[in-house]
């Protein structure tokens, strides 16, 4: 079976994953489900999980060059090991919505925008989540429900930081980590649009000057 | 009736409620207007903003393409949800004070540092009275003035966010949230804007020495 | 008299004002100057002060368009009211120091970034100076040491806010929204230069490739 | 001896001598050592760092034009002053690992990268040491575990502040003050890098419809 092949087969599987994943895994935080029913749902998340792992060791088998499609998909790897990310694969769905490209300026700025919404809202929901998942039950913590742990979110990403809510917890902190990183991205990506968006508009007007003369 | 027709009718109406809004809420949160008269603000506050629902709902039904409209005015939906955002409406009169072009890069970066002051200064006052508004009742709040108010919302567009005041009301919350945007906005703005600056007079200087040679 | 007599005339006075005001304000804060001495020393410091003003109003009475001069020097008038900004005429002898322009990227890069050092380092001294000037001997303040006054100073303007010493007055804010503004400022012209170089140096790979092949 | 015989000498001790301050530095802070043993690894520090004194001397020594040289190497001054920045040298094995370079502007990119996460990492790493050093033993202080130094490093790079740890001695404040600067510089980067990727996607999508018709 060749890479492309398998890609084709998995697409949609992945993309139920994701979405079991995601489901799953708001369902038993905001329920905080124990007990048995807890297990389930936590066997349902590992093996969403499992789909994910599979797919990324049947593209290292089936590259035709391992080391250099190991080398190039860097993110791939991360996004096993953080299954967080994989939920992104949701976008392809919010793509799907084309939007209409007047410029190639537009077109990417557009598409960089929906882009940056859509992971932006879904990595503000799963860190929520997750950081009321790890917080919880720690001795000390105050980000003890799900209100406070999406203020705490916004609050992060946004690289406020008030401190009014804070994690204790080692898994608390890596989330805060890896929100830090999105918020400087975010920052990044609004800012690097914004500025192509001013040089094509000084280039327009450039341009139309020149015309009118 | 055309959709054009319809805008140039309503485009002075719709500046007068812009200033009522702006007046009767400022009037109504620092007065702290209650029992009778604080009926009568609230009433023209809603008849205010029915103004901006009713152009909405005439501009949807008038557009040739109703879907067509609809997706590429997203923004305009937000600011009849947002009725905030409708005083921006105020920026026109303030773009009359035209500026002195002297090159298109010069004039599309002052045009841009005009909207962004005033929008700053608008989003920062109507910000400052509307969590007030929120947090001046709840049970644990400390935005219970409006200097404190004030100082809070500088403190959270600047993305600085001290923690001497914070919210505790989900509207106070919403409110930061919406601030926190507006932050980013802010200095992905005048980012980009002085990024477009830097490359013209890099440009410029490269032109110059051409001649010179 | 044409305005341009008045500004050769005026140049080295008003470096010599801004000298005297910066030492004088320094001098008057770190040592608490009080009773007949700090009258003086706040003597002196209006004298240096009035030195702008009457260069303000001559300027703008010399002007052969009052109008047109007045519009287009809003940052002239913004240094009369805040005489911290005039110092930052002293960065006319830090620019002496000229640089080695390898090619006008270059030039203009190391030029920014020689008047952004010079700035922020004079901003961050005189805010510091304020602060302690305004918080010193207010109720409930912390800020009232120099030592934590210039560390406040670094958390704002680098947009951190722990929240460990925050001001209470009046005047304190005004200088913290001042410094906040600054660190938007900051982070805007670093990202921009940063953004101008690595466009350079893509276009000169570009331009290496091509000569290559 | 030429300056340039005497690089191509130290290249490889200056990259021991790094991994050697790197590795001392690190357990020193983290074992906590003290006594005797303490000051054996005080004076390898010491060691470790008078290589580098001694290369930037010879290299003053051996330039053509001592004066030009300095002006024209002040980070290297910098580099002999915190020798955390020092270690930056490791940069050097990470390059090896060298890129797929597609195009100029991925080359130059990818590049910027793999610094910037390198240099970031060894940043937060020694960072957390030296913070973890100056405040272990301060009164008053609250950073006195590795966990929560790194926490508190990361908080304050991304310029989040919470200010659930803060320093309180001298040194701890001049480290926050460094990472604040590498905070700054990092938004930066992330964004400079961001905004030449937009820059050239809209660059070749204008040249494949322009090449389509």
């Amino acid at each position: 079976m060749t890479q492309e092949r398998w890609q084709q087969l998995v697409q949609w599987p992945l993309l139920g994953a994701a979405t079991i994943f995601l489901v799953d895994y708001a369902w038993k935080v905001l329920a905080d489900v124990q007990g048995e029913p807890g297990l389930i749902l936590t066997f349902v998340l590992e093996a969403a999980w499992s789909v994910f792992l599979l797919d990324y060791l049947m593209n290292l088998v089936l590259a035709p060059q391992h080391w250099l499609w190991f080398r190039t998909h860097l993110f791939d790897l991360l996004v096993v090991v953080l299954p967080v990310l994989r939920s992104l694969r949701l976008l392809r769905l919010v793509t799907a919505l084309s939007v209409f490209p007047r410029s190639p300026g537009t077109a990417v700025r557009s598409r960089v925008g929906i882009y940056v919404t859509t992971a932006t809202v879904l990595l503000v929901f799963l860190a929520s989540l997750a950081v009321l998942d790890a917080e919880r039950r720690a001795p000390g913590a105050n980000i003890t429900s799900f209100g406070n742990a999406l203020w705490w979110t916004f609050v992060t990403i946004a690289t406020v930081g008030y401190g009014d809510f804070t994690p204790v917890t080692i898994e608390g902190r890596l989330i805060a980590v890896a929100l830090m990183l999105g918020g400087i991205a975010l920052v990044g990506v609004v800012t690097a649009t914004l500025a192509s968006w001013i040089v094509d508009r000084v280039a327009e007007l450039t341009r139309d000057q020149g015309a009118g003369k």
